[in-house]
């Protein structure tokens, strides 16, 4: 680490005065100060109050309501606005039910077991009523549900599986445990759910309830709701578990979902074939106290009063799940301001407006950033300041059900979006907090961190100062679970996302994250958007306005070399260094040539030395440099995957994979291919170099 | 380690085939192998069925019948016994109520909280009768009481102090939390009980209530009592309290507690000033769910199903204690097997009589074992064979209540025994399971692992290949709480003790602690007994009949480096080293010359060049050298304490100090006196230096 750090200090210090002084040259701080000015704390609590004040789950009434106000928002912005209509396969919940229908003789002791019930015993699914919640028992408030869970009614005895991991299936199996038609216990975390279906489906059971564990999220990490934020007995997590090999509407992928797209046949589709169910701890409680197997391995231990086992014993359950799947039109939400020079290159900012309930936090607290951004940068429109290079701001539909909105919108304009997109910055449900966070691409990291340290914390200092004790920006990697998959691994347009969180408490896709739940928790004084408001404006107007594209390739070198270690880590030390030697003395080679490079080219910008037309070659090239990741046949057994740099994890969902295809080999066991996909990636490097050479010999023109 | 261990493992083979040689050349191997023929698992089940019939607590008639038998028991086997009555000052419980008389309004919501209780509402102290626990409610188990707590009745408002450890109560200074006129409620763990009620009462609390958390001994790691052997929600661990600076009747430090003893008079004697309540989760949870304060630290965060929290916030306790202390006169039983040729020089093997209620586990899983080598031992000398040196076989009276009968007898024999005692051999509560350890001080480690691979396991192979998975015994270092304190700290004694762990369950201390428990949980096959038994016979057998003692001195200086470094570990690495490299060195110097001097006088002796006076000689040396740590001044603040090279910890009891004058210097910030105790150290290394000389002398002797 101390390496790259050292060179990433360097390379950042370079970058930051250069791009500051270009900055101040092209009158760029007057305009992001006006643009901070711009934002309102009173304003996004507005647009807040707007966007929650009704449950809106993508197509329902409340979502094409809500579709029609945020289109006249950005209409009375003066925005160009697109509402992108498109039709996607979505369930909705018909009925569900879950009983238990027997139960063991003798149950365990202890004072919080009470004795036997009369069954069956219906399990509450729905969230209850509380004092100072005015949301939670609206009428048009779902029950919990897991979207494109399977039809059906089973009846079976009970194998507990903690989180449903593929590891954890995996020790089942070691421990002797079949879970072939078994109904499979699991808690949420350790992976997107759809994985905790898709591995119990593989696994033989007929059915899967997840169930929201004390110890994760509720009364042993804080009060719960409502006397605190946590998770209270009758908490539930809805959610999609779709798994396929592409996100966006599962009947057509690589393409738009218009109204008479192709479509795949459902049948053809690798839906879910088992009914799922999410509950609350109260409802798992009933369960995990009936159950009188053997025990379950110490780390399987969760927050209930009581010793966690594999086995039921006696104890059945029975299973009832019905739901529609069927075509619904929904839409997204598209405000262009036109850019005054290069109005082809696209920056683009957005946030899903569809919720499983009212969405006060997942997707809202990210929407009204997407909002209040292209008020703050109309009214500087309005008094004849706009950036030289477009500004989109999305809304998108149906992101809950597979990143529907954002990836129909994206296959529909791909080869454009290869062309101009100069960035993409997503904001799903972001203001959650004071705590700031980041995930980005390479290439954005410099400029971000540069602008973590102007941008305000609400406790003082900048958001560099709380953000980073220890002289590196955290980034994380962009992972899966968002819009801005279909951009970063489809179009290969580089990416990032911000959130704030901190908040003691978890709402997440249940009824009670709602305004009451917000205000309480997060607070209503907006603290937490504004800065992270502060930070959008910033980062779209450098982007769109900056003479000289702030993008940094030279950071490609040493995330590569990052991500290679990461790969080989608890491998063996000497093939590790074997077999990624060739990659990494090309990653580090590329990184110190393009630093040198870039600033060459900084000084030339600088000194005036590029005409009009060169400087629009010199950003063409920056921007050409990220689509050289893009490969047409795609990673390996995901050809949707299009970025050689990053992919979603094929085995969790919401991680990362970097570098997949090479990381497909050793997760495949398929080193023999090894080779095979490192000479992708020595390409990759070999034409990022005769690019920068490109750069380079703009840079020397008329040098002195 | 890497260095030390490679060091160890050649003196230790080295050793191996020397003792191993000596002890074929001397018919050890006959012997210890019809000692190990003798032990019998139907006998030890009868022992065990004989001491845990009945409750037996130090001093009731319980008490008085079971010291009868264990004498009985002796006479029969024809040992020489010595039945040693004492007076010590014991208290008794009189009555002991724990209420809940004020809670908040508003108690925490979810399902486990039922709603108020009519006030006030008494938390029961004692085991409730379980079914297949023929003993739990025998009419002389006692209800839940820890021994020295003061009598009081007091009312206050609770504070929750996790384990009671010392930087616990400085965690809660650092929050703000004052314990001033409060009740602390503690968690069992981490230290001993005692300290829990020094802490609390030093911070001004005015009672103590400890309880067994769920996660540390009930359903979180298994199932409870009766259906597994774990804590179910009324176990309750009892134990004294008592915390001076010297082990043994609290009246009479230093000398035997004889009826006529010199005693100091109670008031000037530091024992507890507040009220202690033991309690069982079930009565906790009655406590921590009524509680409303700030929330706890997550590590202090618990089993129970509730938020753990700092403060009560209207929830006030009544808890009423009444003990009568008084002197009370009990016993050690010490059988003698005379040996033949040095019969002053003493091999001890030993274990406590008495128990907080039927003891089956502890005392009565050690007690066994002691009875059974007496007997093995005996069979033997019936046929003629006898040790060459005397064995003494002890049960300890009054260990519970603080090391009392051990400390006695040792204080009233100290000279005797630091002239001739070989070495002790501890063995409380050992028998518990078959998963082996050990503790031991240097000089019986290379021995002690010699033994161990050549005592079957009941799973097959020998001890050490379950014990050992990685080519080093994993040999504890010996701290409080046991007999072994006053032979080892304040005698000099090498002293070691062994167990067999590994049962699922917890009955310690406890009403559950019976034969029932001891059958379900252990087995009623006595296979682990057995194991311990045939390891005791063989380690007793070499001490007491090798020609040449089994004492391996060389091993001091691999621990004296192992405890400098675990002392300075977490320390600046510099300041580590110069302080601790002439120690170091000495200690380094001395192993390296003391194996090639030990080695050449076993060779001497193999080669029969030593007459039966040099021999005697030899022992001697060998047997002094343990002796040139003592120092008559004791260790810095507790005179008792006279081994320097280990005393229990003196802010937690359980754990060691090793090196203690030197530790001492560094737990009080007296750096400025590590110099004057480095001198002592390498003084003792001088003086061992010198007595190697001696031996090296007399192997030289007529060597060709």
């Amino acid at each position: 680490m101390t390496r790259s750090l050292s060179c990433f200090l360097l390379v950042l210090s370079a970058q930051l005065t250069l791009w500051t002084d270009l900055a101040q040259a092209s009158s760029g701080d007057e305009y992001e100060a006006a643009l901070v000015d711009a934002v309102d704390r009173q304003r996004l609590a507005r647009w807040h109050e707007s966007y929650s004040e009704e449950v809106h789950v993508a197509g329902d009434e409340g979502d094409a309501r809500l579709i029609d106000t945020l289109r006249l928002d950005f209409e009375t912005l003066g925005l160009e606005v697109e509402v992108h209509r498109f039709h996607a396969y979505l369930p909705r919940p018909v009925s569900a039910k879950l009983e238990i229908v027997a139960e063991p003789e003798e149950l365990g002791g202890g004072p919080f077991s009470v004795g036997a019930s009369p069954l069956p015993l219906a399990l509450p699914i729905r969230e209850k009523a509380v004092e100072g919640d005015r949301f939670v028992s609206d009428e048009r408030t779902s029950f919990g549900w897991n979207a494109y869970a399977a039809s059906g009614d089973v009846t079976a005895d009970v194998v507990y599986a903690n989180y449903g991991l593929k590891e954890d299936f995996a020790e089942l199996k070691k421990l002797g445990v079949d879970v072939k038609g078994k109904i499979v216990l699991a808690r949420y975390g350790g992976n997107f759910r759809g994985y905790k279906a898709k591995f119990a489906e593989a696994a033989g059971a007929v059915g899967l309830v997840i169930f929201t564990d004390p110890a994760d999220a509720g009364f042993r990490r804080g009060d719960v709701w409502p006397r605190g934020g946590y998770a209270n007995e009758t908490y539930i997590q809805r959610g999609s578990v779709l798994t396929l090999d592409y996100p966006g509407d599962p009947l057509t992928p690589f393409v738009d979902a218009t109204e008479d797209a192709e479509r795949l046949d459902p049948e053809e589709v690798d839906l879910p074939r088992i009914p799922v169910q999410p509950i609350g701890w109260g409802a798992a409680w009933e369960i995990v106290r009936r159950m009188t197997g053997d025990g379950a391995p110490n780390a399987w231990q969760g927050g209930l009063p009581t010793y966690y086992r594999l086995g039921g014993k006696g104890l059945r359950l029975r299973l009832q799940v019905e739901q529609e799947r069927r075509l619904v039109e929904t839409a997204n939400v598209v405000g262009m301001l036109r850019g005054t020079e290069q109005s082809d290159q696209w920056v683009l900012i957005g946030s899903h407006h569809d919720a499983w309930s009212f969405g006060a936090g997942d997707p809202n607290a990210g929407s009204i950033l997407v909002t209040e951004a292209a008020k703050a940068f109309a009214e500087a429109a309005q008094r004849g300041r706009k950036p030289k290079r477009s500004i989109l701001f999305a809304h998108w539909g149906a992101e809950e059900y597979g990143i529907i909105g954002s990836t129909e919108w994206v296959e529909g304009r791909r080869q454009q979006l290869e062309a101009s997109a100069v960035a993409y910055l997503n904001l799903d449900g972001a203001a959650l907090g004071t705590r700031f966070g980041s995930q980005a691409s390479p290439t954005l990291k410099t400029m971000m961190e540069e602008i973590s340290r102007v941008v305000e914390h609400p406790d003082g200092d900048s958001i560099w100062d709380h953000w980073n004790r220890d002289g590196e920006a955290p980034f994380g990697d962009l992972g899966g679970g968002s819009d801005h998959v279909a951009f970063y691994c489809h179009a290969g347009v580089p990416s990032a996302g911000i959130a704030g969180r901190g908040t003691p408490g978890v709402a997440y896709h249940s009824n009670y994250g709602n305004l009451d739940w917000y205000w309480k928790m997060v607070g209503d004084d907006y603290r937490a958007a504004e800065m992270l408001a502060h930070y959008v404006v910033r980062w779209a107007a450098r982007l769109a306005d900056y003479e000289l594209l702030p993008l940094d390739p030279s950071r490609y070198g040493e995330d590569v070399v990052m991500h290679l270690d990461a790969m080989w880590r608890n491998r063996p030390a000497d093939e590790a260094k074997e077999r990624t030697e060739n990659l990494r003395s090309a990653a580090e080679g590329f990184s110190a040539a393009a630093r040198e490079d870039l600033e060459a080219l900084a000084r030339a910008v600088e000194e005036g030395r590029l005409d009009a037309a060169e400087m629009r070659r010199a950003n063409e090239i920056l921007l050409g440099m990220e689509r050289l990741w893009l490969t047409d046949a795609g990673i390996p057994d995901r050809p949707w995957y299009r970025n050689l740099f990053a992919a979603t994890d094929a085995d969790s969902g919401y991680a990362p994979w970097m570098l997949p295809a090479l990381r497909w080999t050793l997760e495949n066991d398929r080193l023999d291919r090894w080779k095979e996909m490192e000479a992708r990636y020595l390409q990759v490097f070999h034409l990022l170099q005769q690019e920068m050479s490109t750069l380079a010999a703009l840079a020397d023109r008329g040098a002195s």
